[in-house]
Order: C-alpha cells, then structure tokens, then sequence
C-alpha cells in the first residue's frame, strides 16, 4: 500500500467540492503534499451561532512532514480566509501573487502571525519547485486582479487548477485568461484538469466587465442626485469603475463601510486603484459637495446585517441619510440564503424614496465565472485525460463533468468528487475510493471546532420555544420538595401568560414528585420533572420549550 | 369627522401590501364594510418557532358591526388560510367560487368551524349585494381553478380588485381571464384599481401554462425510468398535465405527501381533475409497476424538512428510493427564503444518481402572475381614475405603481400603500393619511398573537450562543452563598469543555458573591451573578450565552 501510493498521484479537496466555499485542495505524491488554497466558508442557515467554517486539517495533521508549500489563486476569502488557523499549526512556505500576497499579509497581521509566516511574491509564467511538484502560475480574469491559475508538473504529467476564473475578452484590469498558455499545455499534453464549476449551469457567455462600465456611467450622467454603489470589498475592479465613471461625470467619491474603507486603502497603496487626486473625498468634504456631485461606494451588497447599506437602509448610519432623489445600486448578486436580507435593503430604502436599481436587467453586475461555453473552450484547449469539476454545490459539479464528457472527456474520466473523496491516478488509470475526514469545522468565538452536531440542535430547539428552567429543592432523604419549585422562563410565552403558567408548573412539579416517600435519585428527580412538566406545557401551549432542570438535596 | 366618513371610501390594506402574503383588504363606507380574502403568510427566517402569521383584525374588533360580508378571490392560503381565525371571532357570510369553498370547507371542518360558517358558491358573473356594494366576481387565469376578481360597485363608482391573476391564452383547465367583462367596465368607468404586483418587475408576458405540458410530455417520452415530478399540492392544473402527459406516454401515476393526497383527492371528487379510471394506483400496484411506466407527483418543491421529496432525498421515504435512471422535476420556483432548501434536495437527489431538473431553461415551471405587458393591458381595458397596486413586497409595489403611471394614470394617483394605510376617496380627491394598527399576529402553536418582538430576541440570542443556567442558595442575612453554585449549560459549548468551564463558573460566582458581609437583595445576587459569569465567559469563549440565574434563599 505505501509502496504503491509513492507512484501514485493523489488528489484531495478538502472543502469546495459539492458546497460553495471554503476552498482547499492537497495533491500528494509520494513524500510531497502541496495543498491549493485554504479557503473559509461563512455559515448556513442551520449552524446557529457559528461565525465561519474551515477545512477539516486531520488529514494533514496527520502526514504533516509531508506538506511542501500552499499556492493562493487569489485574494478572496473562500480562497485565503483559513490560512490563519492553517499556519497556527502547520509550518510551509506559502506563494500567491502580489495582490493575494498584500490581502494575506493584512489577514495575518490582525492575527500576528506575521513572524511567522512565510509569504513569497510570485509573478505570472513564474514557476516555483515544491517537492516532486513545479508549480506555475498563470493569470485568469475573475473579479479580483492578480487572479491566477496553477500549472502543475507531476512524475505523472501536467495538471491545471484553473481557480475561479471567466474569459473577460475586455476587462477592467486588463488581465485576461491567458488562453496561449493553456493551449500550449494542451500540446504538451493535460493529464488533468480541474476548472471552476460555479457558473456551469448558465448558457452561453459571462458578459464582460465592461458592460458595467457603461451602465454605471449612464446612472451617473442621468441621476440629479447622490449615487450610491454598493459592492463586494473585493471587487476592486467594480470600485476602478465607479471611480472612473465618477470621473467622467465630475462626481467626488466617498467611501464608507469598514472593509470597503479598508480594501480602497491598500489597493491604491498597491497602485491597484486608480484615483485622480481630489476625487476621494472624506466626511467633511462630502457634506459640502451638492448631492448632484456625489457618488458614495458601500459595502452592504449581501444585506450584512451591520453594514453601511444596511445602516442606510434602516435609517441610521452617522453620515449618510437617504433622501428622495438617491439612486442606489447594487451591483452584485444575493448569494444564495441571504436573498431575504439584500430585499429588505431594497425594500427599505425605497420606502425613504430612493431609486433603487438591483435587478440584472440593469447590466450592474456581471459575475466572475465561467459560463458553459467559457468552459467548454478551456476544454478545448486543455483536451485533459481526466477532469475533475471544481468549486461548486454538487449539482454544479455534475452538471460540469456532463458538459465535459460532451466535448471529449472519455465517459467514465470526469470524476465527481466531494470534500474527502481522494482521486487516485497511476500511469494507466484513475479511481476514487478512499476517503479522508472532511467535517464541517466551526469556528464560533475563540472556539475551533468545539461547536458540534450536538450543540447546533440544542440551538435548533432553543431557538423554536425557548427555555424554561426548574429548581427544585428536595429533601435527601424522602425526594420530597423542600419549598415550591422555581419556575421561569425564555423565548417560551409572553411576561403576562407567563405568570399564571409559571404558577401552575410550579404546581406540576410539586405533583410530579409528590408521591415520594421512599428515596429518590436525583436523576429520577429530574427526569419526573422534565417528563411531566414538559407535557403539561404541551397540552396547555402545543410548543416544546426546552425545559432544564436543577434539583439540589437539602 | 364621522359625518364625513359616510361620503368616503375607504380603502384598508389589513395584509399582502409590503410583503408577500396574509392577504386581506378592507372596503369601508358610511355603516358597511366588506373584506375581500383573509390570508396567512408563512414566517421569515427571524421569526423563530412561529407556525403562521395572520391579519392583525383590531379594526374589525372596533367596527365588528359594520361587517356585512367576505369576498374570497381563490383558494391559495395566502388568501383563506386565515379564516378559521377570523371566523372564531366574526360573524359575516363568506362568498367564493365553487372550489375556492370547498377548500375552505375542508379547512373550517379541520378546525372544526363548519357549524358557525355562513359559506356561499357564487358563479362567475353573479353580483352580490353587501351593504352599499354590489360584487362581482368574474374569472382569471391563475395557478389554481375558479381564481376570480372582484367589480365592486360603490357610491362613488366601480372599484376593480384583479386577485391573483395573469393573462394565459392557452390555459389548461380552459379559465382565462375575462377581458370583455373588464372592458366593459372600463367603458362604464373605473374609479380605482387594485392590481396583483407579484411579477411587476418581469419583462414582457408570462408564458403559457401550454408550455409546460409540453415539457413535462417531452421528459416521459425520453425518460428511460421512473419521473417523480414535485410541485405546490395546489397546483390543481400543473397536476392534470402530469396526469395527461402520463396517460399520452402510457405511464401510471402515483400520488404522494399528504396535502397532495388529499387536494387530488378533493379535486377529483369535485370534477376539477380528471383521470382515466386505473391511471392513478396505490403503493402495491405502484411496486408492481415498471420503472419506466411510472409517474410520481410529490409534495417537496419548496424543501420543506419533512416533505415526501425531501424524504426522498434524504433516503428515508416509506416507499420510494432513489435510484440512478430516476429523473427528478422540480416543477415550481423557489419562493425567497426557501432556496438553501430546495437547492439541498437538488444536490441530494444527484447524489443518489437521479437527473434532476430544476431550472428555468427547462420550461418546467411558469408562474401565476402577470408581467409587465399584461399589467399594461389590465390598464389600458380600465384606464382607472386612481390605482392602488396590490400583492407584493414594496419594491413591486413601487415598480408597478410606476408601470401604470407610464401608461396613463394620473400623477399622484397612483397610491403606495402598506398595510394599515387607509386610502380615503370622496368624489374629488383621494389621499392617504390616517393609519389602521395592522401588525404582524404570530401563531405558534395555541398561542395566537402572544409571541412578540421580545420572545423573538430571547430565542434569537438562545439560538446563537445557547444558555447558561446558575442555581445559586444563599443565606438570607448575609447574602453569601450556602454552597458551591450549580451551573449548567446547553448549546454553549461541548460537554467536553463544558465541565471544565463550569467548574471555574462555579468560582466565579463564588467570587461574585464572596465580598457580601452584610444583607443582598435577591436581585443584587442575581445581577453580580449575571454579570461576573457573562464577562468571564465572554472573555473565555467571545460567546455571549444567556446567562439565567435562580437563587434562593435560605
């Protein structure tokens, strides 16, 4: 088994495949393992109370002598944001472009880890040695500059993680998908190819980032008043747009939202954002431009609960009161679960009589992935023996390894893996059998991963009927109560009913125990109490409020 | 003031205008008032443990005697499913069409209300006299049989109410939407409009219901297996074309979930759907049955957790596994909120090897409501003095009270209400001033309207850090405490960690209370108690549990 896996190439996501999110993936051979970006995940609906979700390390914890280096494809936090916890425990050089570099560096310094880490710059074409693997970055358009694929050399032949990445044939940044690279791979011959899977549902193409361009333009040279454009913080070739639109109509640009302030700071400190002096304007001198010279970039675009739109929205952020006149837009798309939040935004500021323009027929947002055809070229070019469909929930993945099959992909070669799965390829074929861990690790608070099944249900039922708590006082010898139980309540019935039931419980509890003349466990105590009032709050309220028992001999 | 309300018409949105569902309306003049549908709506996200939310009837409490009657559109919950709780408290005969009551019926003999209800079968085109107004009702094309508007004749001139409607040329169960009659009244005069804004943000026009009885014949003829098609069990037409589409292709129909079970049941007793004798087959004859000559029509198109779909993809359906060859139709879109849990079934069901179908492009679903260039009609065969747009969230609202300005209401005759505005029109103006109370009524479980804003943030904050419980018994002179504190913990942290930290909570409660030398009020307790123990654990965990603390003394 050891012997055979030293001339296998292994092949390992640990997050990304069959959810959206926390994006990682190791590739092993022999002594080697490098791993592919080290991704977080925010939270779903069900985990109740948990801040963010990262790879499971287990397995790497395990062969940790193994790991050589960690490549970034780029900046975005489903790509970076674990990369905190990673380096607390495991120890690698880790290469990403200059931009990826410079967000990593500001992620490890809220950290401090900084002395500890090992960051190296790498350029596009540069190639770097980790182990048996050389590892070459190539740049893909996607919405966020210094965006990169991986060219992989294995013993076995050529890999290509193409990250997340679109064919933008007249980008903002002026970074397309470096097609000739990928075709002179294709000549060489592609072993496998893993490509994004986000997009490969959609028809057609990916329209360009320029479209935009042109849109928030038009909104610009129209509205009579303020324009405000809320977008993701990363999108920093979203913000080179509003600025360059704000330009061209002799707007001023002010900037509000924390990470929004932040990203625009270091990205003209990189020379990533372009900005004419004057144009960005602070507090004071926003309040004396004329709203008809106003454009206010914010965060917010997902309907985040605490973020400047939001503020906005619900009428209360400190600099900024919307007015009739304001024209709003959102120039991104709901995520999937946070639909409800970005309608209330909507809803919201256009009860304070701002126009609010957030649907795709206003052209203000294209997407940063690959459509089917985008896809389909890519494999044209790439002609892999094996394909692996990438970042996605499953459906994506199936629907990606289907249109791969469907322009060359030998049936049976498009493998469907999910987080765990290990793909397996030797110099005649290819399986995926084994399996690795690959749970859900929460992070909530201080906590890694002490956040379990368990307490997530205990949360669910929380959060449906609330809480009542019993003390009771109970003779050591007899069991008997002592006193009247406490009784309160929680999240359960309102103050006014609350008083009569809590009354009666108190009741209930008394009847419960009772009987007893004979010794009584505590265990039985609580049991007998639980039992007995849980149902009477059923039969009196038809909820099932989590009821917690304290009993204490006396 | 009540001299001049018998000259006006008011017009009181009591649910449906600002969100979407609950719907109710109220038509006021001098003595009367009449209601046209009462409506629940399915809570939000936040509204935690709560089953339904209904029409807040306050106004109808302090006017019940001016009630004459209720009008009901059609058969969708969102506007009958509040009746039986309306119906407890009021007296008034309902009128519908002739499905419309039988769903009633059967949702007042579950409540157990039939012996009080005054319910009326009206036919399309009869007028019913009810005070002051006349109503007519007159057919639409909607997503269920028997869909009406509303004409209503008032002192003041025709009021139109659409119910939910759109304009399908080529219906399936042959109802469209009755322009001529419209028209008509248009020619006579249409005083004020109120028109469904569900779709007022689409494009162009709603396609056919034709198309997708096309779509479902084209996926058995190729479909080698069994077809398992979920959609709304109210979806009376969708679900005579699967029965059509099964009967052309030679396939057997299997019927599962319950509110599927029964509406197919009603249907076919009432002659709204029409099966072949032995088309439709039980559990024993469907296992009989070959894959290939089967159809199953399923509830589960929303996700909902204990649906027959979501069984079924969760593998633990009584009756039916998935296997690979099945194909899946997700006949049904998404209503906001749901799509995390409709998109877990999809990817679930891929997982079991079915083929799925799910999206747009496959012309398995069209909606109920009109677009844009049907609302144009509706305008331009009325061309209404004043227009309120109904149904919606405020962003329809707001895009459709814009379309109808566009093709010639007035300015500033177009009416933004939300519910609890009362539109006043007299015979030269019409305004929007006074306000009616018109909250959210929360039903959970017996409880109807008992759950407030402050039951929802206990459970909001259980539901993200969970609870800490603290018995504490200390001595009524001197405050200090009799024993080492019991403390426990659920959804905090794990069972593991918890020991440890609830031995060191113990401590600090100690602490809290250990510099008392003289008398504590039990409030004083509590209060240090909450306080040490919710800084410590803070500072411990960054969670903010719920801190409950219950002293006695002794």
């Amino acid at each position: 088994m050891d012997c055979m896996a030293t001339t296998n190439l292994r092949v390992i996501p640990l997050g990304g495949l069959g959810e959206i999110g926390r994006n990682m993936m190791l590739l092993e051979y022999g002594d080697d393992i490098i791993v592919v970006d080290v991704g977080l995940m925010f939270p779903e609906e069900e985990m109740l109370g948990v801040d963010l979700v990262i790879p499971d390390f287990s397995y790497l914890r395990d062969h940790a002598d193994k790991l050589r280096a960690v490549f970034l494809t780029h900046g975005h936090e489903d790509h970076i944001g674990a990369l905190p916890y990673f380096l607390r425990e495991f120890d690698a050089p880790v290469y990403g472009a200059r931009l990826t570099e410079g967000l990593v560096r500001v992620k490890l310094e809220e950290h401090r880890l900084m002395q500890k880490a090992q960051l190296h710059v790498v350029e596009p074409g540069e190639a770097i040695q980790a182990g048996v693997f050389e590892v070459e970055f190539f740049p893909v358009a996607h919405s966020i500059p210094d965006a990169c694929g991986l060219i992989i050399r294995t013993p076995l032949g050529l890999v290509v993680h193409t990250g997340d990445f679109k064919l933008d044939h007249t980008p903002v940044m002026d970074q397309h998908t470096d097609l000739i690279r990928l075709a002179q791979v294709g000549a060489e011959g592609c072993l496998l190819l893993m490509a994004d899977s986000t997009y490969a549902e959609q028809e057609g193409y990916t329209p360009s980032e320029q479209l935009v361009g042109e849109a928030l333009r038009n909104i610009m040279v129209n509205a009579e008043s303020r324009v405000i454009v809320a977008t993701f913080a990363s999108l920093i070739a979203r913000i080179q747009q509003v600025i360059d639109a704000a330009v061209f109509t002799g707007r001023k640009v002010f900037v509000t939202g924390r990470s929004m302030i932040d990203n625009v700071a270091m990205a003209r400190q990189l020379g990533y954002l372009n900005a004419p002096d004057g144009v960005i304007v602070g507090v004071e001198q926003m309040r004396n431009t004329p709203p008809s010279q106003l454009v206010i970039v914010t965060t917010g675009s997902q309907g985040e609960p605490t973020s400047a739109l939001t503020r906005m929205a619900n009428g209360d952020h400190r600099h900024i009161t919307i007015a009739a006149g304001d024209t709003v837009v959102l120039s991104a798309t709901a995520i999937p679960g946070n639909e409800q939040a970005v309608y209330r935004n909507v809803d919201n500021l256009f009860r304070l009589g701002a126009d609010v323009l957030y649907n795709r027929a206003a052209n203000i947002h294209v997407r940063g992935h690959a459509s089917r055809e985008e896809l389909k070229i890519i494999q044209g070019l790439l002609q892999p023996e094996y394909f692996v469909p990438i970042h996605g929930e499953y459906r994506h993945l199936v629907t990606h390894a289907r249109l791969a099959e469907s322009v060359g992909v030998p049936q049976g070669q498009a493998f469907i893996l999910t987080d765990g799965d290990v793909l397996e390829i030797d110099a005649d074929s290819a399986w995926a059998e084994e399996r690795v861990p690959a749970s859900y690790v929460y992070i909530d608070g201080l906590g890694i991963g002490d956040v379990d099944q368990h307490i997530l249900r205990d949360r669910a039922h929380l959060s449906t009927d609330g809480v009542v708590v019993v003390m009771a006082t109970v003779d050591k010898q007899t069991g008997k109560l002592e006193r009247p139980a406490e009784v309160l309540s929680r999240g359960f019935v309102d103050v006014e009913e609350s008083e009569e039931l809590m009354e009666r419980s108190r009741d209930i509890v008394a009847k419960a125990l009772g009987g007893n003349s004979h010794y009584a466990e505590i265990g039985d105590v609580n049991t007998r109490i639980k039992d007995a009032l849980g149902k009477f709050l059923y039969d009196e309220t038809r909820r099932r409020p989590m009821v917690l028992t304290v009993t204490v001999e006396v």
